[in-house]
């Protein structure tokens, strides 16, 4: 490539061996070489417009400028207005992003991230976190810097940038309560992750808070954030025969989910069910019906997350900060009063 | 890091100088250190899990195994599963992929090859290439291994995947003559990129195979495949006061755009006008309506983009393959008979 051969050009045309021109263009080794030689050369490379390999002077400082993320699922639309506004933050910084999808395994996640260790990245962004993570630990008793976005681990030891979850779900509760609902049901995620577990004992919290009967039959949590996981949930819920009017549900995947369980049972969202999401994923305005959901700060994740990493980066020792995004409600089609019994 | 302090236990444990482990771990030097003794640093280096650092070894076998990948916008949902099957492709030889989104700007897209090149990748796969692409003619011109997807450049001196763009087109116009429509209109996308070029002379085509009127009053070609400029152009196209009753589109997000342009105008669909889109990107069958359009193969696009792209690696001379995938119809209720006059 062009950039190998220019040390070869600048030899040539300053009449030295190549090894010289390495070392003047080595800020390093730099002096070993007179002043007016090392000038000359400085100056032939600039007309040459040289510019050193990052690669090989990553080697030299250990930085390559280069950042890893790893999210869980990339066709899951919340994730690429993230990953999105993290990359365009980083890329102002002169980071480059390397980008890796999990497919929601741990084992997986572990070879993604040894994998972009053995190429000394200088971080990683991470949205896969689950509350006890083994490969967060990994990170962190290395001393490699890392932001988690979107989740977080329980022992909050690393930076990271998160929704508030327990106000989302109190705004979704506290809307379906206005609408007059009293059987709320709940379709919450897996409670290896934060926002499974954190979602679930929001809406424990927010039921007892705003005086609804919460009714243990009534709440399922699903085994991944998906369409299928969240049509299987409300297909138990409701085999076991419970009266319910609204669907409060953890996720806007599982919200789709129950669409489609309602659908297969003959009832209509909202007529017969109303039913809410939380991260007003790209789209849901458009589906029928339109989502009620909590819009989660997609872009702020994003350019928070990268911000946190690059101060990290820059200062690997200082405390770890967690910041919690406020959620907003959007009322959309999929939330009406319940039908007269 | 572990695998830096590695040659030195390697070497502490088979007491030697850790530059005898390292002219061991080099297949290129192995033979300057005698049989039994490489035999002995081997066999130490597999217990301890020793692995090279291929950024190091990278600088001497000139491979990185990094490919970029570049996309025009990862908020449009057709990008992911092709990206996602890619980097599966990818991985599963070894290779990691650095992913960018160039918003769909030329000069962005410079930027990112630039500095991708500067981390000396071994290949890059490109959804944004232009009909006349300057940046594509770059890395040929400097031997760097690219290929194509989704999108192909006119002089088809470079490896793509692509969709069989003038099958697709005749499929949905075919389907909407069978239904009874008699004034189709066309909103293409930007004629710079070979999907909007191709799409829409293939319109013209199908349309005098098929025996359909074709009024130039009734052809609009979009500034952007997005929503906003899908929705600017049926508005244009109404503003005409031609009369109408389908609209075929070349994108799923120009579809998307009609709809908002006809619900301003108080117009249903499908009932006064049909809509049809192109790419099947996910959740178009659950919106309202669901979006009758062409189901390109995302997966297939994606795995085969990385197959080539790893064959040129190996051979970078091999003559340019162009791959056409086939299209699908997948009709949905945005589609219906025109009502009566």
């Amino acid at each position: 490539m062009k950039t190998r051969s220019n040390i070869k050009d600048i030899a040539r045309i300053a009449d030295v061996h190549p090894s010289t021109v390495s070392r003047v263009l080595n800020p390093e080794t730099r002096s070993m070489v007179s002043e007016a030689l090392a000038e000359e050369i400085l100056r032939i490379a600039e007309e040459l417009g040289y510019r050193r390999n990052p690669l090989a002077s990553g080697l030299r400082t250990r930085k390559t400028f280069t950042v890893g993320i790893v999210i869980p699922d990339l066709t899951n639309p919340v994730f690429p207005p993230i990953v999105r506004s993290a990359e365009q933050t980083l890329d102002g910084a002169g980071y480059i992003a390397i980008l890796a999808d999990s497919g929601s395994r741990e084992r997986r996640e572990a070879e993604i991230i040894e994998n972009m260790r053995t190429r000394d990245v200088d971080g990683l962004i991470l949205a896969t976190a689950t509350r006890r993570d083994p490969v967060v630990d990994t990170c962190v008793e290395q001393g490699i810097p890392v932001v988690l976005v979107n989740r977080t681990v329980s022992r909050h030891h690393v930076p990271a940038v998160v929704n508030d979850d327990e106000l989302g779900i109190e705004l979704a509760l506290e809307h379906l309560v206005g609408l007059g609902h009293e059987h709320v049901a709940y379709i919450g995620g897996p409670q290896t992750t934060s926002t499974g577990y954190g979602r679930y004992h929001a809406f424990t919290k927010s039921a007892k808070k705003l005086g609804v009967n919460v009714d243990k039959d009534l709440i399922v949590n699903a085994t991944a954030f998906s369409e299928t996981a969240g049509a299987a949930a409300l297909d138990a819920l409701l085999d076991r025969g419970k009266h319910l009017t609204a669907v409060l549900t953890a996720n806007d995947l599982l919200a789709l989910g129950c669409y489609d369980a309602l659908d297969a049972q003959g009832l209509r969202c909202p007529q017969d069910v109303s039913i809410t999401g939380f991260n007003d994923m790209p789209y849901v305005d458009r589906m029928d019906p339109p989502l009620t959901t909590l819009r989660i700060a997609h872009d702020a994740l994003g350019v928070q997350a990268a911000q946190l990493l690059l101060e990290r980066i820059e200062d690997p020792e200082a405390p770890a900060e967690e910041r919690r995004l406020a959620p907003e409600l959007i009322v959309r089609g999929s939330t009406a009063r319940p039908a007269d019994p």
